[in-house]
This record gives structure tokens, sequence and C-alpha cells, in this order.
């Protein structure tokens, strides 16, 4: 994960990573609100230099990872939701692909080496600007260990997962939605439960 | 379409919308690249006041639009490849979900509105740190026109398609992807064909 997000947002509502820096923000000083030439939509521009800064929905990835019927779960060392549960997700970075992101995340949040067998879910989170890919995963190689974000990583059964201390509503959607197609080879990627915390039903 | 693209790449390999401005783009003058404290990688960091770029990568949202046995296609009236023919498709805007931008572009750009029915394909775009989700959609009512950003509109039969007058790799792609899974109501999305032009296998 990124540092640019300061805010902390409220508890579960959090998605995955926290939210963008505001641009009220201090270091937006010399930047103003207006609609730059030929396009249609207000974008922050600065009065100095004319750089125009364009805030683009952030791409988040990640993956439900199991090994044999258990789940990998990693506790965050990080805010936002610092010491819950989550699954091994985080920002994309530039020049990569949605599935090598996923890897990535997970090997530096839990020192873990996956298969990504199918692409379980696609959320909007609106609220805060992020899409979320979330693939469904099998561990490579036995081997797992907390990376610097996280405090704890660990193989859960299904009884045994923290329900009460998973960090985000994604994280339980995308649970159960494993449980839903375990299984299944093909399956249509999920969305956002209508009407759930994240705010963020399909249009 | 927003007008963040200056780089106008060579024919095809251009992906449904321009490349990124390049770090050295004049606005970015009193920008120098540096780790920012908690940070991993580096970033461009205004040196007058500290504002910190963060290349994102960008969403693409987009539809294969069918009328009966007909497809949707806009003529582009802008770069890259103006004149080629392209599925309605756009940058993802703040605060949208993904299936809500797919809907606004194709009303922005082919006077179209559409029920979405599956997400048809995820295409990765490292190169241009570009993500496409493209859906599947049918027309919701039979009126279209062409907007600001296309020359013109139309609905083609599957063989009278412009085939060599197609804008963009993923526009084929789709095209044929679409016809694979004609008919099927379930089925796990897309993702880039590989060793294609798009130079985004997935990892």
């Amino acid at each position: 994960m990124r540092p640019d997000g300061r805010v902390q947002p409220a508890g579960m509502l959090a998605q995955l990573t926290s939210a963008p820096k505001p641009p009220d923000a201090p270091s937006f000083k010399t930047f103003e609100r207006r609609v730059p030439d030929g396009d249609t939509l207000e974008r922050l521009v600065c009065r100095d230099c004319g750089h125009i800064h364009y805030d683009n929905p952030k791409i988040v990835v990640g993956a439900v990872i199991t090994q044999g019927e258990k789940f990998l779960l990693a506790k965050r060392a990080i805010h936002p939701r610092k010491g819950y549960w989550t699954l091994p997700a985080g920002y994309l970075e530039e020049r990569e692909t949605t599935e090598a992101g996923a890897a990535r995340e997970a090997m530096e949040e839990a020192g873990a080496t996956i298969a990504i067998d199918a692409l379980l879910a696609v959320y909007s989170i609106p609220r805060i600007s992020q899409v979320q890919l979330i693939y469904r995963a099998t561990l490579a190689s036995p081997e797992f260990a907390a990376g610097p974000e996280s405090l704890e990583v660990g193989l859960f059964a299904w009884d045994d997962i923290p329900w009460t201390e998973l960090a985000f509503p994604s994280v339980v959607w995308s649970l159960n939605y494993f449980r839903e197609v375990q299984g299944v080879k093909v399956f249509a990627p999920f969305t956002n439960p209508v009407g759930d915390l994240g705010n963020g039903a399909p249009a």
C-alpha cells in the first residue's frame, strides 16, 4: 500500500486501503479548481506551473488465498483498521497487470507465492473512488510470513475466521463469495452486494 | 475521454484512450523524482510545495453494445486513432461505479442508453498503465447519435464491421470474445489474448 491516503476513515467503511488525500490538503496549496481547455470537468490546476492534477479512481488488487480448506489472512500493521484481519491486497502500481499486482501484494503482505485461478469479484466503491479486483488463488508454496505491513499472517479454517475482526466489508463479501462458487470452475465475477456498507451498489 | 493524454501512440497500439502525460512534460517543471517518507517507490514530488504526484494506473470502462444482431460502433473524432471505429469507452471518473462509467461513455460518445448484462473482459495494458473493463450490453432504447468525440455512430452486422478500420486491439478482442459467449449467460470474463499486440498478457 502507498502512503497517499492520509485520511483515516471510520472503521469498516474504509475499503482495503485508506481514502485519497483530500483536495484541500496542504500540498495542494498552489492549486485552484478550474476546467482545463478541452475538458468538461473541473480539475485541480497549479496556479504557478499549470500542472493539472487528475484525481483518478484507484485500482486495488487482491486475492482470497486458500490452502486446502484454509484461508490466508493478514493482520494489518498499518492504518486504517490496524490490528484487523484482511485479505492481502493493495494499490495496483504503474506498468503492472492486475494479476501481477495481486501476486505482488500477496508476497509483500504475507510472504506468499500464489497461483491465480479466477477473477472472484469486481467492487466499485464510489465513495472513495476505488475499484477492487479480487482474485481466487491458492498458495503455490506452503511458506508465508508477515511482511512490514502485517503484524501476523495465518491460515484459518472457515469456522475459525475472526469474523468480528475483519478489516473491511469487501473482505467479508469476498470470503462469502468464495464459498458460493467453491468448486465451480466457470462463474461471473461478483459485484458489491446491493445495499451493503460499501455504498457502491452497481448502477 | 479526458485530455490528460498528450502522447499520440503509433497506430493500433494506442489503447482506447491516449497514454498518460509523461513525467517530463512541461507542467512538471517544479517536480523531482524521489522516494517519499514511508513509501518504497520513487514518485514525482514538487520541490516548491511538497505535493506528491502519484501515477496511478488508469481505468477505462466501455461496452460491446448490440441491438439484435448488430453492433454499435463509433468513429473517433479525436486523437489517437481519429477516423477509426471503436467501442464507446473512456476513463472512469471519480466517485463513479464501473457500470455507471460504461453507461456514461455510451451516452457521451454515442448518445446511447444501454442495459449492461455481464462483464465481458478485463484487460491489463501495462505498457500504458491501463486496466480496461469491458461490459456486454444492449441498446435500451433505439436512439443513438454521435457525441462531440465521435464523427459518426452506426450499427453493423458482424460481416459489415469495418475490421480493417478498428481503432484498437482491444476492440477486436472484445468483438471476438462477444461472439464466443453469445447466448451464454454465465461465463468468466476474458483477459488479454496471450502474445497479442496489447503487450499485456496476464502474469
